[in-house]
């Protein structure tokens, strides 16, 4: 291993997520598995990293071995506690879940900047999810009118989606109030115009062979913008990882979200 | 003027219909105009073709002037009279309008047969359209799971469009019925699926900067296939319009649109 | 087993796409597999049906065994003797593979029809691009532009695709020799209009988080059609060989390629 | 007129740009058209405003007229001296036109500065291309593959079109040097993968109903980002001059190009 080296203890290595991540690791040259994390210990589990060891408990692995950054791909509640106890033996947490309070984040901050250890909460690993929204909301300065069409393959139970929901609310936080189409516009067939989020209209796809995908389309006189993300399997979320990895390593504080390093 | 010339008399030679078609009369090498008809003599008009005499009435102008085939762009009511004293005078109509009943056709179809003169009633000359309602008709055999998005300009009155509705009930002519997507599927917003036609999900898309779109997406496992119709203006229906020139001159019946010629 | 059902034998039962229809075979109400052809038997592969024979001698299996349908899914060697065996035991093939020559086409066409038995090779089992092939082959009577834009995975080694020039060829059958663009036109960077098929430009785009996706864009005044095509998995493949085992039941002969039972 | 309007002289009104940039005052609450410079006087070309007078001297017109902003869509030689004249009037400039060297754009920037004006020179007002262009740059960061198709109309010249030209070398500033696609990849139809700029391929479509259109697609592991512009007429520059109008009124510099005021 040689010095420059990222040493990461990988939390959660089983599971679809789990095995992209080792992958991940295994794939980038900076970067060095040294310990998993999991629930079982490796004897009683189909895992078996063959090369690190495997730990039960958090406190014991992050005591016995030297690393620089945790990636937790767990539940939520035990990625609160793991979270903390990282920063309590000085190693930098990079956290894949959802679900932490504000309050809790805000302690979480103060503890990394009282530790001078960068961290990271991160809903979306998905980089090209995050920087659609990003774009979106960017967009929304300049064009008065936009419409989302998200499609996704026809076992999805919810419509719309969470990341279009949340990228039409980027969008409306920014703009001024729309009544957007003709004003006596009206719909000779019910849900046409799709479902409405502060005036921003969206449609939901679902059919067999579609995967994940949102196509946010901007409207202004003889022009269209269209910002469109196509997502087909979990490896779209490493390199989501690995620049939240590269973070942690440089930032001093907690980082909620990678819309916020993205410049 | 060559021996193997089409000659066409053009009805209703103004607005943006009319112009095109001239402009397609004239960069056709083997079309040739010969006479317009109007409703007001060419010197009450802005309209002035220089080369050709305009007519004010059918009967006249198709006594007069020796030609092949009548192209007739001009109201509902006057195309009914205009078709029928074509086919008296032994001219082959071309006409570009909707409104003719059932019973009208017929008619129409037997004196066609009885003279042996080929006559098109087109409601749309958009042959893309045409293309993509027929492409979508044979896709359907093969594909159980559809959805079309239609997107217009911002100052359209009524979603969804009128091609959007007759694709779907073309479509929906040639499949078994489906409760598409998840059985369980639910939208937490209303309208985010669209509107309903016998199972099909339609959605209207209306922004600034789009002119007339239509994409008909189909899913079966691992893939999907999408014929997309982007028009955006009104040039777009002249090579329905050669077509159906082309086409009266070698059958010797009515068709009533472009779908039954295409092949 | 309902009297009505499909018996299906299946030839390479291992593998991804053997995977693949034995869980079409599953899923299918009117398809049932009883029995498996292999070239290892049972007990030395990790393959195991459990409830089908699996047999190892194609003549042992198809004397023993009752059934109506043989799918092949093997090499192209052991394919043409299943075929010819199938048909000598009253069982209707369907074969996916290629490298048949024309006169071994002909014999076992002959073959077919003498036995009064359907018989398909398809050397493409991908319904979606051949209905895309023979849409384009469709469209390109009307409209005299056209241009391929072909999208692969970074991983893949030539360029174009094989279905991107099999498009090209089968458009250029149906048109009239065309030069594209402005007769005057020029690449200020070499390479940018694409490859060149009789006229017809074909880009190939290669990155990763691509699968396999082809569009062809055609191109007439004030309007375009596109056709496109997006295959994520093996799956894509499955409504063909539902399709092709459907055609044995009720053809009388051999037929080659998918292309020629749609209409 | 209301106080907080924005009094605007337009520099070369008519034409296309012209004509749409009356409109967008016209149809702007805030903007008030108080006189036109032409180099014809208004009694001897078609075109009248009929309520603002028009000039054939910058300088007269601008001692005469009380505005706040000047909008230039003439010529680069015409435009030069215009922005000059109108800073020595205390007119904020908008010019959109090329052609400055550094060194004039340096001196008219010290110029603004001096006299605390705001000042814009915009090669391009088609914000959503600036947008297009911007977005590349920065997800160009986080992917590290990307292709760039462009489509235009067939009577375009040149290929690959300017906007594609900047955008590949735009992503090649901020990228490390990169050969994508397969090491061992071949073109087995020359210029199949396009045109390259630093190793980032370009394909230029050129089809009849096309206008202008630019897809940037970025390809990571399992997804991909698409930022794609579509401008069918000139009316798509006029969200552009409306901002840069906007701008000028609180900017106390010059600022070249849109680009710069995009957060």
């Amino acid at each position: 291993m040689a010095n420059r080296d990222i040493r990461i203890i990988l939390a959660g290595p089983r599971g679809k997520m789990g095995a992209s991540a080792r992958n991940l690791i295994a794939n980038t040259a900076h970067f060095s598995l040294v310990a998993c994390l999991d629930h079982k210990p490796a004897t009683e589990t189909h895992f078996s990293e063959g090369e690190v060891p495997v730990y039960t408990d958090a406190a014991h692995c992050f005591s016995e071995v030297e690393a620089d950054v945790l990636i937790d791909l767990t539940t939520p509640r035990a990625a609160k506690n793991h979270l903390e106890t990282a920063l309590d033996h000085h190693l930098r947490p990079v956290v894949g879940t959802t679900g932490f309070t504000d309050d809790e984040i805000e302690q979480l901050r103060e503890k990394a900047e009282t530790k001078s250890l960068g961290a990271m909460i991160v809903p979306n690993f998905a980089i090209g999810a995050v920087l659609m929204m990003k774009f979106s909301q960017m967009a929304a300065r300049f064009f008065d009118d936009v419409e989302i069409i998200e499609r996704h393959h026809d076992r999805k139970l919810d419509a719309p989606s969470g990341t279009a929901l949340k990228t039409a609310n980027l969008i409306s936080g920014v703009r001024a109030e729309k009544k957007q189409g003709h004003p006596d516009e009206s719909e000779t067939l019910e849900g046409a115009r799709g479902g409405q989020v502060e005036g921003i209209p969206i449609h939901s796809v679902r059919l067999p062979g579609l995967v994940a995908h949102q196509e946010v389309v901007f409207g202004g006189s003889g022009q269209t913008l269209m910002i469109r993300h196509d997502s087909i399997d979990r490896g779209s979320f490493m390199p989501g990882v690995k620049l939240a990895v590269e973070t942690v390593m440089t930032t001093k504080t907690l980082v909620y979200g990678l819309e916020q390093i993205i410049e």
